[in-house]
């Protein structure tokens, strides 16, 4: 077990909890308290008259308990029993160590434990309660259970063997990002246990090289083999796949099921596509498996360190993991952490992959100005000086990463310079693109990132192309603070645009989502996180369209003039600058009160007889023309 | 029976052709012809010797019955009998005339037959013979069979009654598009059965009153039962869905499908989605159905004159529907049906679903041309007039359709002012850009223009930010020339993107594809007919690949310097140009021998090790670089 945890052994009264936490305290050889020492006099009188203890009574007691875990936990383990029968009392019991508390919950029948009582001496519990007792009763849902017809000494074998043995959180699949979640997870003091494939020649004996390799690792469990990681868990289980999106993870819940047990959890922590997982979520209820799809942000570094994690599904579900993910995520400004539960259904994965959308802009943004800066006569080096200057209004940690790609040298040149230019995709930001088309949403921005990537794929083309039509970029007369206005422009284009699709979403598939918590978790930890998503936290409080606040108003005013002229002046010199061109485009359409789009109704009435409707007929009737 | 058909009743020797075909004619008071007395007398003398006659024996004689079924169609209808036991005796047969003939098949086994030759006197056929004929058998699909069993006066009957009685084709959905299509193939000379469901109160009636307000459809059968409409229909059954694409294909399919035989052949013409196309097609062949998917353009003045029509399927399938839907279709220059067999699966669908994503593109492009022609100072009319004058360049049916649009007047203003904005879809667009995006083609335009009639439908929130923001539109200083080469320009960029994406669909999904006979059959009858798809086709003749041809390479030279002009002209006067825009970012970037995605793919694997290649390793190895 690991140190600094109190085990809350829980069950009505009479169901064996101090015999029972008194045998584990002295194995364990560990502290052990009874809660019912800890009453007010008030309390025993009354129960001494056989006198129902109400709510207000107990609030303080078990404020007493909760200090007291507290306490202990400081020193080392230890063993508190207390019936905790309602989920509200076991929420203050457990307020604020939720992660270092273990819970035993002792099962029996009303008749089991009437007769039990009746055997007693000496105990001011009246038999005459245990009704009550049993109609007070809320079952835990996180806790290990125990049938109390069970020997006290076999009972105390199977906490230890649970508790002391067993794993809190499974690791399932040691890639990237399954590594760095791992050490990230054993860091913050959970006993974990990983799993990954035994492939001959390519993958043998990858976790337990793995636990080998990292001292943090030195609790943790390893495991090539399905049944015995499972069986590794303390229930209801915890399982995190870090495993390839599509199919494979299909393959890996199939491959689980017939080890898993009622209500343990298994949380999709891949790019998983948010459809797939709302059928995922359906086809676990009903094995009893609870599912929850985590997108996870951060990268390699981010899931070492503490990434952003968007988890969607159920939000009980999501509470029994939540000390889990919360405690390695990220944390913001205010230590708050870079975790929040999203939403029902695939809203996790729908926020992740807008994220990674946004996330296409930008780097796509920077590529372009990149160009710009290069076709003004700058190296690699002094583009990244002018990127550095940039740092204090716009920075942001792609931003950064981009100075230290563009600083890197391989030999006399930059590493950057002898990069082939195609671009790869994995498959979010065809996603947010379909899921664009699809919802009614222009997420301009994001559809053309996607398409500069596919055409730089296009590089046997490209370079038949450049020949046949000889298109060689002007040089370029432009001042670096339009050109630093100009990403800025482009950037909140396309952080309203990501925002506007994820609230689209939220409309259509009825989420309840809070875009400013979304932003506040994509503050740090991911790979968007920025200075300005700093300021969208506040800016998303007032109104989920951040193109309609003053600050956001202001900003673009000023930035406009400079888009303009950088936007022209790149076409006239024929440089490619497809996702700067459309951050004004779709400006300009989107504040034109009155647009072309009257003509392609008509065209649309005129061939295909799709009516109209007309600015002067109120009613909204849709008319027909005969146009000849 | 229409007019002017001829039936060929056929089978082996000895099956009783002769008797049928001498009753039936007398029946119909029709001319009657022996095939057997056609014979040249080299093959009476082979016969009568017991040898069997070669193809190289039967070719003259099947061209002689061919010329006569020609000559007698040119009066009226007739009856020949001929064994035509192989397919290709039966293409010879009905060369030229296939749409006017009707096949008879006597079906009886090889003891039923071999009896009946046994008691014949005077025959020169030796019954030796008749293994070598079963052995030659290559059973029609196409024809109406009847077993010799029956008494003769009942075949006859029944011949009468499928031929006489029965129609050969068969429209289901009497839409915009079905009532259409309908009057187009009466009017051709086809005897068709019309369907429309029954709904109180809305669609009552619909068959026979639209029956009743058309001449040419005096002959047609009208029906509002499922049933009583499939058994009208000549078999194998040919039916032609215009039913609204989605569900309501799929509820119409399982409709029928109770009432159809083995070998009938439903004809989906509605804008389905090709990959439902596919799935439609395995369905249906789990139940001996044919299904071809039709894409039809032309709206519905061209379903009524002849639209264009991309048939995807199975070939034969197709062959056997061929006769119907090329009547029909528009004819090109050259006289030629724009109606061509397009390939396997949905890929008639698919190339259907193009045509509308192009023609998206193009009725943005002259929706932003008119705009730009507005803000230089002119009235709809003006526009107009500058459009029409653009007809010697760049003529299309849809600039012909925009001239006219601009042209109507409401009272003293023009209609076009008075139509609301918001563009309408329904779904092509949207599965287009749906297709790139999975496909990894960039078809930027498409989507671009699908994003456009996104954002005109967000006119409450155009109106708030044209407010918020106040961004109007500055004067515009450009030449008409430079507009028009910039709206060719853009149009060329459409077509090699539309055609690009439809050739990587060809090589995905293993399509045969000819593109130069898609861009054939869309030069008459279809919404993108233009002057340009005509030069397409000896273009396409030569590659695949637009952009490589010298002609376009030399079109695109001489209409660069005005786009470029054009898109800097409009961003700075802040007017929305998207597509304009776009096409000139897309060819920037598409002819940019080395792009910025390197920066990109340096990002990549920084944050997430995505690894990335190097110009001086060929062996196409990826590398991973510690940033940092």
């Amino acid at each position: 077990m690991i140190s600094n945890n109190v085990i809350f052994i829980m069950g009505v009264s009479g169901c064996g909890k101090s015999t029972i936490g008194q045998l584990l305290a002295q194995k364990l050889n560990i502290p052990f308290f009874d809660g019912d020492d800890f009453h007010p006099q008030s309390n025993i009188d009354k129960m001494s008259h056989g006198i129902p203890l109400n709510d207000e009574d107990r609030y303080g007691w078990l404020l007493t308990l909760n200090k007291l875990a507290k306490k202990q936990i400081q020193k080392n383990n230890c063993i508190i029993v207390c019936s905790a029968l309602k989920k509200s009392y076991r929420d203050i019991l457990s307020e604020d160590v939720q992660r270092q508390v273990k819970w035993v919950y002792l099962v029996g029948t009303f008749n089991q434990i009437l007769e039990r009582i009746k055997k007693r001496e000496h105990h001011f519990m009246s038999s005459d309660l245990l009704q009550s007792q049993f109609d007070t009763l809320e079952e835990p849902k996180q806790a290990l259970e125990i049938n109390i017809g069970l020997k006290p000494e076999v009972i105390v074998e199977k906490i230890i063997k649970e508790i002391k043995m067993k794993s809190e959180f499974g690791l399932f699949g040691l890639g990237v990002m399954g590594r760095s979640l791992s050490r990230n997870l054993a860091q913050k003091g959970f006993k974990i246990s990983m799993y990954n494939r035994e492939v001959k020649g390519t993958e043998e004996g990858v976790a337990i090289r793995f636990k080998e390799a990292h001292k943090e690792l030195k609790s943790a469990q390893p495991f090539s083999e399905i049944k015995a990681f499972v069986n590794s868990l303390q229930t209801p289980r915890r399982i995190m796949l870090m495993v390839n999106a599509g199919m494979i993870t299909d393959m890996v819940i199939e491959d689980l099921i017939p080890f898993l047990s009622d209500g343990d959890i298994l949380i999709d922590g891949g790019n998983s596509n948010y459809l797939k997982t709302k059928e995922r979520y359906d086809y676990l209820k009903t094995k009893n498996i609870h599912f929850i799809g985590a997108g996870v942000s951060g990268g390699e570094e981010g899931a070492l360190k503490g990434p952003s994690i968007m988890p969607g599904g159920n939000k009980e579900t999501y509470n029994l993991i939540k000390p889990y993910l919360e405690s390695i995520a990220a944390k913001d400004a205010n230590g708050l952490p870079c975790c929040t539960y999203i939403g029902e259904e695939g809203s996790g994965h729908f926020v992740k992959m807008v994220h990674n959308g946004v996330e296409y802009v930008e780097m796509q943004l920077l590529a372009e100005v990149s160009t710009i800066l290069k076709l003004k006569g700058n190296n690699p080096n002094e583009i990244a000086d002018i990127l550095e200057s940039w740092k204090s209004k716009a920075d942001s940690y792609l931003l950064g990463i981009t100075i230290d790609v563009l600083r890197k040298k391989d030999g006399e040149d930059w590493l950057v310079n002898k990069i082939v230019d195609k671009a790869g995709n994995k498959g979010t930001g065809n996603w947010t693109t379909i899921a664009t088309a699809q919802l009614g949403v222009p997420s301009t921005l994001i559809a053309t990132a996607l398409f500069a990537r596919y055409t730089s794929f296009y590089k046997e083309e490209r370079l038949q192309s450049s020949e046949n039509f000889n298109i060689k970029p002007a040089s370029l007369n432009l001042e670096i603070i339009d050109i630093l206005n100009a990403y800025q422009f482009a950037r909140i284009i396309n952080h309203y645009q990501g925002l506007k699709l994820i609230s689209e979403a939220g409309r259509s598939y009825k989420w309840e989502l809070n875009l400013s918590e979304i932003a506040r978790i994509w503050t740090n930890g991911c790979i968007i996180k920025s200075d300005f998503m700093v300021d969208l936290i506040s800016v998303l409080k007032e109104n989920d369209n951040i193109l309609s606040h003053q600050f956001i108003i202001d900003l673009i005013q000023s930035f406009k003039p400079s888009i303009n002229k950088v936007v022209a002046q790149c076409v006239l010199s024929e440089l490619a600058i497809p996702c700067l061109s459309e951050s004004v485009n779709f400006l300009n359409a989107y504040t034109t009160a009155n647009s072309s789009a009257n003509i392609i109704q008509a065209q649309r009435d005129y061939f295909g007889a799709h009516t109209y409707q007309r600015i002067d007929d109120d009613s909204g009737k849709f008319h027909h023309t005969n146009w000849k």
